[in-house]
């Protein structure tokens, strides 16, 4: 496979830029909407397509097939954007942690981080040539895409990853990341300035492959106290927002961070240069739109178990969020949190069609 | 054994009312501090009552093994109250759903409600004469107390017994109670509705019994959106605190209302007319009491996790959190969560220690 494909090779003109105009607090006619793991287990073709593949990391790890779950949802559903298929800890993956997935138990690492030596220790590698199967993965897909809707690149954020490498899986509590952060602040900020880097490079290769919006993953931001996620999570996404290309293709490539339990912390998280802010479910966006509103966009904020309920009730928390943001532009629709495996793919139709359709008195 | 005990019975004047006072927004010598869960695992003289007794609920349904490890803390550290040894969930244990806990997996139910008629046929029961082991506790704990330092009574909230209630145990989305709750309202509000009476006879009760102050347990109100919560979990803490006994052997029995992850929603928890607000360690403490200091008092917040850190960083938190309170009345120090299981006793000592030595400067 050869890369980066050319920028002739791209479809001209984007079809459906919703998206990224409403990233950027541009006009729009209707609310773009996206959800986070749109290319998931709660599809039957995702399903099929994983288990011919054998497991989950193949797909990640094979463009061709994280290019298909990739374009999947979107066969279905009119979203207005396409995300990478892919996984939040593939670098700590690439600096040598061996990710890997047990049945029913989430991500493992076969090594941890417990020491100032362990940090040390950390390979200097090449992040964009060692995840060179994500980069192909960005230009298979966008090929694919052909310039009907963008698509968005993502990396978990260095906090979130520290605390994978630290407990070497995910925990109730993240006590041994957290005793980490506590008892050797150094080795931590060392780890995260590491980190930092590779997410950085990570992003930009995937801008540079046709990414043409990111988001950071902040998983595990909202574990902390609101002065240990400032220096220890979001100083880093600042760090990292501040050095990544900033336009791509003749556009501006929007950067949206999401902080899980982040809604505390809007005012600090709009300072780090970021273009938007991803809301779980437990802020109400018209409060996070007059807090922030002015400075950045806003995605989100459908509570994920709502696409349980009837059809009518997903279609009325809709018009809730969407009559809660109000008028004019700056909104994103989404979930508050990624879309779980058990919910009824005709549901998602609902909550698509209801966004569009109840959005666009909204935008006269 | 006969209840309740006479006035008599108690001692007449209780010799440290700091946490009454504070919690009252009344002058203080040293900031008052009592952990959530501090008759706990992580206590050898705990786990050998437990081993003792065989199981958990015994030791919650024995007044005088309750008694024993409600004391147990209080003869290690200098705390300036008791809490009641019990468990959230005695409640719906009353009501029949028959509680139990199978190791490592947290408590179940053997019955769930999973439908408005599961609703409706829950059983009348005079909460008061079916938890007496609870009250009988409370008695025989404040006769062994003898007027040293307060008795917090407590019970869950009515959202959070619904949630285990139709779950039928814990749960990573609580899809089945949210769905329920999004697809059946008015069920759900009824449900809330009795939950509501039951906690309010239980706390009464407590208070009766001579629980002097009382804590209502909002562990999963936080998983809600901003106006679920306050239609679904605040509302019914709302008419619960309306209708406690106000006050008993002379002095009023203040009320707090702790909502994991409620920190968001402080403005509306202090319009629920409770005295003090517990505070989980995401939010700022000075921010807090910037927000609704003036309305209520204010409980927390340091992560429990940081007692996994040396006792250096331990102190400096402590300091940390009482310089962002800053000076004057209305803080009871606190974690912001339970102990957890792991923690070295000795830390403890550091932390208790510590809230009182550095606290004077700011009660002058």
């Amino acid at each position: 496979m050869s890369l980066p494909l050319r920028e002739s090779e791209y479809a001209v003109t984007l079809k459906n830029d919703r998206l990224l105009r409403a990233l950027l607090g541009e006009p729009v006619d209707v609310t773009p909407v996206w959800m986070m793991r749109q290319a998931g287990r709660y599809l039957p073709e995702y399903r099929a397509t994983r288990k011919q593949a054998g497991d989950f990391l193949t797909v990640c790890k094979t463009p061709e097939l994280a290019c298909e779950v990739t374009m999947q949802p979107l066969r279905r559903y009119a979203f207005d954007a396409a995300i990478l298929f892919s996984d939040i800890l593939t670098i700590p993956d690439a600096l040598g942690q061996g990710l890997y997935f047990s049945e029913g138990e989430g991500p493992k690492f076969h090594k941890v981080i417990r020491s100032a030596a362990d940090v040390e220790k950390l390979p200097e590698v090449d992040i964009a040539d060692e995840l060179s199967y994500v980069t192909d993965a960005v230009s298979v897909i966008r090929k694919e895409l052909n310039g009907t809707v963008p698509l968005i690149g993502f990396s978990g954020s260095p906090w979130t990853l520290a605390t994978y490498m630290i407990e070497g899986g995910s925990s109730k509590d993240f006590r041994i990341a957290k005793q980490f952060m506590y008892d050797n602040p150094e080795a931590m900020h060392l780890l995260l300035e590491k980190l930092a880097d590779s997410v950085t490079d990570y992003l930009n290769a995937q801008i540079r492959a046709g990414a043409q919006a990111v988001q950071i993953f902040d998983t595990w931001g909202g574990i902390l106290s609101g002065n240990a996620y400032r220096e220890f999570s979001l100083n880093y996404m600042t760090k990292i927002v501040s050095k990544l290309q900033k336009e791509n293709e003749g556009r501006r490539v929007p950067v949206i961070i999401f902080t899980k339990n982040g809604g505390q912390w809007l005012e600090s998280i709009a300072d780090s240069g970021c273009d938007a802010i991803g809301l779980d479910w437990t802020t109400e966006i018209g409060d996070a739109r007059s807090r922030v509103g002015g400075r950045v966009a806003l995605q989100g904020n459908m509570d994920p178990t709502i696409l349980y309920a009837s059809p009518a009730v997903i279609r009325e928390e809709v018009a809730t969020i969407l009559k809660s943001f109000g008028s004019g532009e700056g909104h994103v629709f989404n979930l508050g949190h990624g879309i779980t495996p058990e919910v009824n793919p005709d549901h998602v139709s609902h909550f698509v069609e209801a966004v569009h359709e109840y959005s666009e008195q909204y935008h006269r």
